[in-house]
């Protein structure tokens, strides 16, 4: 399919390029530098060869959510911003940005995504997962009252927010001892990310803040699998649940998430997903340079759906939510 | 369906009775008791009614599993055994027993095994996730070397071994914190399970144990979802991943590992299960007493699968697997 | 769900009731007599206690299609939508009309398709397969030359034009000969429509009217499962197909049809359409008075698909494609 | 996936080769001619290069079916079989046979299978549709009463009947006049095998030999999609249907009956069949030389069905139905 759209699609500065050592194997970690490193010469070839029209780049992970200093956690993010909207101003019909944020302070957070919304002509953000905040020891999720204020910035400008993964800090991967593939993308990635987005819904955010638009990559990190059971179990006890959301959990993930393909490149998953949250709110991904542009192209282009969910899935969908100008 | 068996069925003795205290809301909790404690009476009547010839039942959780002390877990489990013994004695033709072990004591509970397989007729075990031994604030898991010879017996024995969920001990369980709706079933349950299963096929266990039998929870704890995901991730690199086993562990899943539907009545999520796993390894349960006989059973005997697959998993799947003589 | 609009939904005056007569038992006659007579006491009863907002109102069949006399005909056509116009005018925010047509005479057909959009305020038409015309023995079908015109009006007035099931004529229908259960919606109803529809696609109608939207009733008549191997047949062949039309005959059923879920409840069947022809083209139908209102919404209500492709198959698909204003 | 084996595999002797022309492009006659004639060169260098251990093979269509003179039927069998019987000779390793039947005259047909079974080690028949009988104007079908006590001995050999598809008689072909693409695999193959088989259905045929195994190609010739609506159409009459048979049509279809993928290598339609029917009744087949071997075979090993089922459709399945020795 061509004019395809794609929506987790990392770059690193040098700043952040150490942080994506140790997820793979050190024999590929030159290749995956200079990935990283790339905008505009192998990433736009392995564009055109896949029918790639356009990217919303983003920053590679954790980056600015593993800097406790909320200070430079937010030069950080300035830094990568800026180089971010530079690249993309070279090449606005092939890239758009989604902005990284220092959520260590809200108020910075909110600033910096007004910059990037208002000023640099970016469509989204995208945030890896909890922040370490002073404390490099203690994960803090976004669920908590003082970030509300930064949602409801998200909701006025009406960008969509792009939770990506991260792994536990080791205090809290005590599970994993002694398996450590079973960290980032094999397993914990998905865990970290449903969990977070989970907290989000229970919190009552969503009720607070009906038109927040979320997007969870690699087919839904597990949940529309698991969804049903999340808010039906113990199905014969009439107690509601004692959150402070109002709904079942559900009706948020139905409402107010969208999920990409990124790294998730199976057929059989895609169905299911599609036949719980539509596909209207799938979004075609690679996850480059972590993977490959041919592996995801090559399945989504003649992966078993109608003509019209892949149109919609490849590029349509992505266009309207975050209201691209192609 | 009439003859249905199902096998993720609970029971509590007097002393195990307190620990499902808390999962489910107060004010259910007379009622709950009553169940745990019952076998032939409304049980019966509810199997009577909802087509289930059979149940194989098994202690309540985490039981036996959160006794750090190795003899006095297995003094609970042989009193467990004994009396569940007992009650299937009574009605051979309705119920048979699945053993609690005291897994704290490798060789305490290859005894075990052997006693209640040889001595007492049960047809396999059901062990609630990892064990506390010694220190309560430490979680061991199966995959340890001084399992093996217990994994090493479960082959010869050939009965099959169903790994239940328990909880992340509170230290292991911070990413959940302000959140305990999301512990047990909705969640917690679920990623303790997959990340135990994920390592015993890391470990090489099965290289070793080829016929070693594995029942599944909850269809699967969102693992058939996430499987491929699990050995595809970062497809571009060649290098093998780093784990013991020597095949993906997706092999190991799909030859050693039997689901159940205990507590997820969700057709999205058995038609994902069918296509990654084949209707043969799937088997009805309901998760009595904690969810019900009726919401498992009216589901699943309209559920939209063939009549053929239906049979299969109602009632022969489960039949060939534990060498039942109905 | 509450809102639901239906689209196969017919009604008969006493000139056509007989028409109905012979398709189910005789001992239910009376029943469907009374159903098929009434609009406003029993069917609206029905639609309040079966969340169905709309009904879209149409004739029996085979009806007008079955006059030979293109006169007589097209005298049935007018009495029928006038006296349907009366309907709809008592209710217009319950119900809304769909033409019969006399497709004896195209001419006649543009002409009364005219009136009954303009003049009567009718959102589309429905016509009862093929026509005879003159000679009761012969069938004509829509892809002749001599419709295009009807065609190009049906584009022009942007009217979607439902091609409703009928029988075979006797000399056409000897396969079934000594199996008269196999008419009807059993079997045969399915084949002519279905071919009716591939002479359609294949005629190269739809190349020269990009915009003609077709909509089939019973799930699309069959051809979903079926529309890959209508192309893809003997794939070694290089040779193009040598009818008129430009394309594959699946990318017009793509493009130009919609699908109702009349007559046809089963959920595994809607998953392979979702798959086939994606959840936009699908709407939710009855077929009333022949099915009943309970069973097809008692069906669509639980039926295991994402809740926004519910709402869309349910009501906005088919509010967006006949432009009804509620 | 390697030891595949195919069943509807097609060749030809000179005296039925011309049957086969006409169904494709006369510029790959030639090709299809070669193809036809072959068994132990190309086809079995195909075979090799797609992981196809075994081909049951059958003589083309509609050969001995269109012979309405039935002593000469009978003898073209008999030629046709004592021909195939030589090939699987040389190979039986990688060919088995099915037996062309003479099936105008019941006598003749049931002497001609017993001696291919007995005598010639044939595992089962295919026949092409319905016969004509001296009158090349009727088409006879096998539900008729004096082909029961053919039913009756294939029930008593105990080995499969495929039925393979044919084109209508010109007489009772009006609804593709001007369509003739229609014709032949793309359309009117699947009308006359689906409604002959619901004819046997049906019949009672299957009341009085319940073992009669039958087999279809295409997965199924439509029947999985619409399998539901012949039962279940006008659900509110409760009279039953007036046909001899005692059960719902849809119970001797997944009793009585297995499909091939033959020429139909769509996913959708695959995970559909599954869900109908399961996949123990799903059977790997190319339709060589009609199809191609590695469009069916690339398609196959990895469409997107678990691997157990892959398993069984691609290879044990067809194993155990015709009681192969591998
Ligand atoms: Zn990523
Ligand atoms: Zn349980
Ligand atoms: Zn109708
Ligand atoms: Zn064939």
């Amino acid at each position: 399919m061509k004019g395809k759209i794609a929506l987790e699609e990392h770059f690193a500065i040098p700043d952040t390029l150490q942080d994506s050592a140790g997820f793979l194997a050190e024999s590929v970690w030159n290749e995956l530098s200079v990935r990283l490193l790339d905008i505009h010469e192998k990433r736009l070839k392995l564009m055109d060869a896949h029918g790639i029209e356009m990217m919303l780049l983003s920053l590679n992970a954790p980056a600015v959510q593993a800097i406790p200093d909320p200070k430079k956690a937010n030069d950080l993010a300035i830094k990568a911003n800026d180089w971010l909207a530079e690249q993309v101003a070279k090449r606005p019909d092939r890239f758009q940005g989604l902005a990284a944020l220092p959520m260590q302070d809200p108020d910075m957070a909110i600033r910096e995504l007004q910059r990037c919304v208002r000023d640099l002509g970016f469509v989204g953000s995208l945030v890896n997962g909890f922040s370490q905040i002073n404390d490099p020891n203690v994960a803090v999720y976004y669920d908590l009252k003082q970030y509300w204020p930064f949602w409801a910035e998200n909701e006025k400008l009406d960008v969509p927010f792009y939770l990506h993964p991260r792994n536990p800090l080791p205090a809290d991967a005590k599970i994993y001892d002694g398996h450590p593939w079973l960290l980032g993308p094999t397993w914990a990635f998905g865990q970290e990310t449903a969990v977070h987005s989970l907290r989000l819904m229970a919190s009552g955010l969503f009720d607070q803040h009906p038109n927040l638009k979320i997007v969870l990559g690699h087919m839904g990190e597990g949940l529309p699998y698991s969804m049903w059971r999340v808010d039906n179990r113990n199905g014969w006890v009439k107690e509601p649940p004692r959150y402070p959301a109002k709904k079942k959990l559900g009706e948020y993930f139905q409402n107010n998430f969208w999920l990409t393909t990124s790294g998730n490149f199976r057929t059989q998953t895609l169905i299911d997903a599609i036949l719980e949250i539509g596909a209207d709110r799938i979004l075609f991904s690679t996850d480059w340079p972590f993977e490959n542009i041919d592996h995801a192209a090559d399945w989504f282009d003649v992966a078993t759906i109608s003509e019209a969910d892949r149109i919609k899935i490849g590029r349509t969908n992505t266009e309207k939510l975050f209201k691209l100008k192609l």
